[in-house]
């Protein structure tokens, strides 16, 4: 097979591929060995649609992880993962109760109500994690046509704000929906981050306590694009197949998602990638606690860094690295790291927050 | 840069990347330029959600082949490209004129009614090719309310059927619509094949004759994944970025999809494709014509041979090359070349068709 | 009480209640035995949105009618009874095989696509009755998820076309549709008129023979408003009270929707109406027949007559009664007769008719 | 025309009309006036689907109201209004900021979401009423594509808990609103109870002071069923009565939904229901202020009391009155007054309160 780097392209280069920042872990682009994996996949004919080879195989991969009921369905990005998953879950009559801080709920244009016809049924939490007493805010009329019906309890491991769910917590979770007839969804955009911070096999706080629908995230964990529906609990679904097509979620070349969650998962790539991310965001943390007037805002359990700090400041230093305001009114901001992002990119960026808080 | 080729991955083969058949073009794999142009545009941190400079520069390449007011949307798939164009050019209340085998109706997994709420006013025709006559049948009614009202022509080019409109065609029907206050979409998930057929540059059926929004197709020519909608006539869409993150189109990672396409475009890679696969249907259409018993059914004018042949000796014949039946109870079948068809891989399949004819 | 014909109201007579046409059943006002049985649930406090005692009451009525599983769930109208009924009986990747002429296809502005996100499957059909062959062009697929997935047939009883199901031709379809493991609707809009018709009870050609829902049609039948979902077979449908709230078509009075039905139902007020109707049809297709130049379409089965005449001469009868064309490309024009049309209104047609043909 | 109330029907009467109870104003049946109304529309025939003369003189008593730019669409329900007004002053895209307590948040099923794929931002909020710093809570992000886009705000008047909004609290809200490109609905399901608290015209808290789309109330003040859409601001809608029949709102018998709104409007009932409904909640109030240890929770502006008292007394008194706990663990409740709602009444709830707060 040609060497990609040496085949000739038509297409050119239009960036700086030594410039990161701290922006999002989706504004890295790819591990090689995801470039690697694509090269393996090449080449000959494969059956369209998710009966390739790949997609078959993918499923002993997963069986790997989250034992041998797991079934993934390959989807094309996170909010498609979760808006199949959740319709899958769901009746027509069917509600989700999320944290209002829910990717679902904020970040996702609407689809859930829009494509799905799902309502969401929030309620707003300190840090991003829902509780059982939490759920109960919503968890109510079942029966009573003129509300929404609660099916589905959707949570986000690790959150949105960076904390880390233990497994007990989750499963205090599934067993209260569970115990109420509803079932649980898990939006694993960054289930490798989760896993690597409590150092557990991502079944440990799935399948064995009680998750039944997982949004697995590859996208942001080094994969150019591919994320995948893995149903954990065959009962909690229902046309997979038929929900992921008529969502526009289905690739045709499929062997192209699939072999990429392979290099993810059939090793340790995922892992290394994680653990890498969450360091850095340690690194990050321990650095900038040294500096006085920023305070960190949430426990750093993942890879990323919330912290307050005066909003003049982070216009400086968004001149010298990107990042985003989380809430600007309040001058907090959000620091990510990615599995690309290197010790100096970190001490570069401390020594610059140093340098602009003492302007 | 590492060499993807070399790269070690936990991935692994799993099929023969010698085996080919004429199911269908996205049956094919990726051509190597496009492995490249990913390896190109790795690296580094760009800005996610289409931000990013190969997005940006998309727009110019683009520009060179449709003029300057055109305007891309990369998203993931076909299906994706074609709900998001619709939505885009209708109201709630608005519906779609299309014909009776148009890809929209039958293909999508009602993915336009689902997610667009759109109603398909469908018609019969001979060969896939609309025209204002059976425009008419379906185009009146616009101010009834018990009527959802006709917005919005499509057309495919190549049709379904393999049929390829002239740009007087195309002239005849973009101008009755607008004379109904309509506008035209043209699903062009083989756009290539047609340029390539009719021998002139992909704007001379699409911008030039009325066109208003286009639905590009990468995938089938040769790319990983990547569609891409082209906004031709500004006038005729709305809030294009909304409705392709609400319909989970819009890719996080998307420098990726614009570099494939950028591949693609910048040069003659699409067209070399196109030709390619064009070139191997006429072979096996003059082929095919040399047996007796076997009657093809359309002229021959892109990428796809239909022919009608008895129907066990399909069932032998599929046992050695992979194709689908078109109509199984008529013994219609549909035979797709690629881009990576060969033709030793033509001529053995047409010798493969004269054993079984033969038996 | 008071006398509603002697209370004083703000309200004034806006029109002459001697005028009448042939344009449709619902032009009609309402039987003064429905505002008799309005004026008798009135009074005193009922519980709202159903679980009043004319709606339970309702059930036995339906009950005597359909037997002692039949449920009924009253609605507005009657694109709200379909959509309601076709939600009921499909999954969000279901679609519904149905007649082209059908009136969710072409009267109900795209609901069904719209607020059900349901594909309809159509087939042309002569005369608006489906048959088991016709079904079999649409049926099949189950299992491709690139096609939307046909889980209901859904029939008009009698059709747009005023003709006439036999009890036979409907087991026919209905076990055609069980045997594909497909549910059967039947939009009964008119059923009244064909119970009158055939000179059957509505069961003999609803339950007996395979019918799972039916739309009961209230509103043509004399009532001010009011058609009810007839559940017949409950493992049919599921959450049936809350995709009847979810689709706006819960009445808060719910009585005054209940005892209409009851109006009609629990005596013969129903058959009389469509007895009279269908009588007047049958009056009208007489006096037409003895007019050279004028052809009547369909065979006049209920209280519809469709004929086909000079253009001119239509437009010329319809500045003297009010019709409508029903495709005026071919002359074509449908005579709707209802529960007040008298023999005096369809003699002075049909003379009219005559002198417009003789100018 | 005979006479309603001698005309022999085969309902019979299934309750006793001397029971009244606390439990909703739409417990209520209907004003005699309302019977005499519909009587008065009845014979003869009339265009169907809103042609008709009672729809078309609607318009002229709307004006007199609402001034001459008003237009009302009659539908069947206050959900049918709301999610019809919503739709048309959104786009595909559109979001819809409410009060968390907002009728269309809680109470209606999720119709917003399933039938509007309508994302509705919420606000908690300590009596029903929004501000413009409220709002500004949701008030951003337009631009952002991953943020359903904020087009308008709804509120209700009088609100879900019995408060009334100041015309000048609306004007300020409109100005936010309007500053901002939003639209502001107002969801009038008791809007006569609003006027009639006051003491002003409905226009000067609508029109007057920016309010661009009503959904009008008939049903709660007198009527059997019937509400409108009024379109205070022509530029705020499109497409109205397209979306009202996708929206399964549109009757055919029209003349029947106009003529009680005329007879509401042409003179002073709805005045009249309103402001005795009011007088009787004040009476319930007094009342209720001089038991011993029952709070009333807020202020006492239209026909609702809620209020908290232990449990078990509540308990008690539903076995005597109908009425609904608000919030059960909190121990509250809300009583509602209706247009007959009589001073006897009013005066027995409160004595059986007093008695089961003595026991």
């Amino acid at each position: 097979m040609a060497d990609p780097t040496t085949v000739r392209t038509d297409a050119r280069r239009h960036h700086d591929p030594q410039i990161r920042g701290f922006a999002s872990d989706n504004y890295a682009g790819t591990h090689p060995e995801i470039l690697a994996a694509l090269a393996l996949a090449n080449g000959g004919h494969q059956i369209a649609y998710g009966e390739d080879e790949y997609t078959e195989h993918l499923q002993r991969v997963m069986h790997s992880h989250f034992g041998p009921t797991a079934e993934a369905f390959p989807v094309f990005n996170g909010t498609g993962a979760n808006v199949v998953s959740l319709q899958a879950m769901t009746d027509r009559w069917g509600a989700v109760i999320c944290a209002e801080s829910a990717h679902i709920n904020v970040d996702e244009g609407g689809a859930p109500e829009r494509v799905g016809g799902l309502k969401l049924l929030t309620v707003p939490t300190p840090d991003g994690k829902l509780t059982p007493e939490l759920i109960d805010r919503q968890a109510y009329g079942w029966d009573d046509e003129h509300r929404a019906m609660p099916q589905v309890v959707s949570i986000t491991q690790n959150t949105e704000l960076g904390t880390v769910y233990t497994p007990d917590e989750i499963r205090a979770i599934c067993d209260h929906a569970h115990g109420h007839g509803m079932k649980v969804h898990l939006d694993g955009a960054r289930i490798a981050n989760a896993a690597a911070s409590l150092d557990v096999p991502m079944r440990t706080f799935t399948n064995t306590v009680g998750i039944d629908v997982l949004s697995f995230g590859g996208t942001k964990n080094g994969a150019i694009f591919g994320e995948a529906v893995v149903v954990l609990n065959p009962d909690a679904v229902r046309a997979m197949k038929h929900l992921r097509k008529l969502s526009m979620q289905l690739a045709s070349k499929m062997r192209f998602v699939s072999v990429q969650l392979e290099a993810l998962l059939a090793g340790d790539l995922w892992l290394r990638n994680a653990r890498h991310a969450n360091e850095m965001a340690q690194r990050l943390a321990e650095g900038v606690r040294a500096v006085d007037g920023v305070e960190i805002l949430h426990p750093v359990q993942a890879n990323a860094v919330f912290a307050r700090l005066p909003h003049e400041v982070s216009e400086r230093l968004q001149k010298r690295f990107r990042f985003y305001f989380w809430d600007e009114a309040a001058g907090d901001v959000r620091w990510m790291c990615a599995f690309d992002t290197t010790e100096d990119d970190v001490d570069a960026f401390v020594l610059a927050l140093k340098e602009e808080m003492a302007k």
